[in-house]
């Protein structure tokens, strides 16, 4: 009973009688003539029920009709280019599935949080199909992209018995008798080992962060890609961020081409997502803040206005390497040149949307990495693990972290988060 | 400096000099000649060092290197059938990256427990690195399936206000003034939602249970594919998961030549893993215990020993449908034909590997499954979302789960689930 035919392959099927299954999306009537917008998931189509061509009963169901009540439906696909979609059907039969009452998402406007309460069903409506199509598609070309590359995916565990960056904003829970367990906010430190067996990793799953954050920037639950390679160094590293960059953007805009002018998305900023990006310090970026008036001290991190300023200074994603020491993690390796700063690169996004790429070359070295543990004041023994990764053939490895809503909320052009996930946690969300 | 030739690739750089990157895996000596293993992660090369063709100095370095030391070595690609991989390099320079001083995993045996302690290490061990070679094309065989079907990825969330399938096998935590929250044991709830949006989606992400089981067939933390499609019927999720299990032994058989050789897998088994598999019912699994003398009584789930049983009779995956309603989740439909029954599906491994997919036809009538939570003694309250997908445009729908570490142990032969994942969480394990 399943559909041989989605709408989305309709061009296959002109002149051919087929039977469509799927929602009504809305509908108008003219006289003898019924219109029924069909969507079925892959797209949308105008059913054209004439009265002439079908029997009084069909006739009345079709105006019996509402809002996303469920209908199977057989005519011939004929093209129509002022139609939506390009096709419609000539209706010769039609079956209700079910009657939907009062289905609470008009057409008309709704505040946000009615939407975010009626996720389940607002998933359903036309923008949010688009948003969500490109995510897949976004997903599937990050994959693509390391899977033919010749790296091997490694997944890390989610529950972990310490912290990659600081305890603040771990979600804890009780493992057992071992006492307490995190959520990963990172698997870095894991596809480092990885890294070591494999040569060249990622890894791509939910991350977790209990931050009390309530901005637009930030989900308690986000998805992060995660590759790591041996034997590549800072610049490796950035090259690596690029091209992939410029592979995400491209693949969506040749392939969700539909999704993307739903959305009324402005493409000619994409577009301008291409190989070379801008690359500068971040001391070259404190002189852009300074030359924009803004106050800013050395050695302090970027906040989202100063990324916005420096970013507003390019055309497409600007890589900003070699922050202070200070203010990144342990884990990163100093520059051998300017010991007070690491071999780190945060990845720029235009248009505002601020950092989507976190990256750095780790620390290779035993010694100096037992002497940043110490000096962050983590607890050498939850990481003996990690510091065998230096006792045991060690080399030296670079690797980015990038973060999947982020992403999709930049290629989307989407204002918050929230819409670039199906079910967003936030601090005060976690329904439904 | 990252490398530019790595050793799968050696193929096509015969005659040429080239530099590769990585470890040393084993070595042995002959008066003038030092014989290295060298692994990248990509495969392994013996590299000859001949004491004619380097420094007396470089010559002495290759001595000094132990196991899992880092190095790079220079020199010509030859073909030599009767070597590792088939090729050779003539070595005409080397760089000593960094000693390793008693790598601890040694080609002696080791007990299980001290391996895990240093999962972070096995992992570069030869076994370790064909399943989790084999793993990523799983995973990408998995994904390949889905997104070339017309199926749309649809994350669910991994923090959820409520149970999927009873409450006693969660992990809880605190979600900051919204009380508590528990990590997935499923998505099907959530994708029931894409499904209705999008047609045909699946979710690919960890989920969890805190069983307190010990046994080879558990993890706490493992991953999980889930489809769901609108206007499927038990019969179309039968030939899908059919189709897809095929379709996965089919791609690992023809891509993972070496890998399985590397494990030993007797590939005869899986070359057999083609439609059509037999479908037997629940009644007639009965029967077969029966006749195999084993006193089982209808309305009970089947056992570890019962599948094995089952699928001992077949030498492909068997499918099981049409189990007691009773042993089954609520969200199942009945069977309109005996409503004893529930339209479910159990896929059993050949081999004793036991259940790998689980699904069914999904209850979309809003009133049964109303009565369906209450019987189950569910809080009607933490439904009312998904009983909105009954409430508005209900259809027929189905779906399955299949569990990625099941599989890789069933296709990789392995005898416990915790070599199946780079870092196995059990219930008296979270490390490293």
């Amino acid at each position: 009973m399943r559909p041989t035919v989605y709408i989305k392959d309709l061009k296959n099927h002109v002149g051919e009688e087929v039977t469509l299954k799927g929602w009504l999306y809305n509908k108008r009537s003219s006289g003898k003539l019924k219109f029924l917008i069909l969507r079925d998931g892959t797209g949308y189509i105008q059913c054209v029920v004439f009265k002439g061509n079908v029997s009084e009963e069909i006739f009345d169901s079709a105006d019996k009709l509402t809002q996303e009540s469920s209908f199977e439906v057989k005519g011939k696909v004929k093209a129509e280019p002022r139609s939506v979609g390009g096709y419609e059907l000539d209706v010769t039969d039609m079956k209700t599935v079910a009657i939907s009452h009062e289905y609470p998402i008009t057409p008309k406007e709704h505040g946000i949080e009615f939407l975010i309460d009626n996720r389940h069903l607002w998933v359903r409506s036309k923008r949010q199909v688009a948003i969500l199509k490109i995510r897949a598609r976004i997903v599937k070309a990050i994959r693509d992209f390391f899977d033919s590359r010749g790296f091997t995916l490694f997944d890390p565990p989610i529950i972990t018995p310490n912290a990659c960056e600081g305890t603040s904003t771990l979600f804890e829970m009780d493992y057992f008798d071992l006492g307490k367990a995190y959520l990963t906010q990172s698997g870095q430190l894991y596809v480092e080992s990885g890294a070591m067996a494999l040569g060249k990793v990622y890894s791509f799953g939910p991350t977790f962060r209990a931050e009390k954050s309530k901005t637009r920037r930030h989900l308690t639950e986000f998805w992060m890609v995660e590759p790591e390679m041996a034997f590549y160094n800072l610049d490796d590293d950035m090259d690596l961020a690029e091209e992939f960059l410029e592979y995400i953007v491209q693949t969506v805009l040749a392939e969700c081409k539909e999704e993307l002018k739903e959305l009324e998305r402005d493409t000619t900023k994409l577009e301008k997502v291409v190989r070379p990006f801008p690359r500068i310090s971040y001391d070259e970026a404190v002189e852009i803040l300074k030359k924009n008036g803004i106050n800013f001290e050395w050695g302090n991190d970027l906040g989202g206005t100063d990324e916005t300023v420096i970013s507003g200074q390019y055309d497409r994603p600007v890589m900003v390497h070699r922050y202070p020491a200070e203010v990144k993690a342990f884990y990163m390796k100093r520059d051998p040149e300017n010991l007070k700063v690491a071999l780190a690169v945060d990845v720029l996004a235009p248009e505002g949307y601020g950092e989507i790429i976190g990256g750095s070359q780790r620390e290779d070295d035993l010694d100096l990495l037992l002497s940043r543990i110490k000096e962050h004041n983590l607890p050498q023994s939850f990481f003996e693990w990690y510091l065998d990764l230096r006792r045991f053939g060690s080399v030296p490895h670079s690797g980015f972290g990038l973060g999947l809503e982020r992403t999709v909320s930049w290629i989307c052009g989407l204002e918050h988060l929230r819409e670039a996930i199906p079910f967003p946690r936030m601090i005060y969300r976690n329904t439904p």
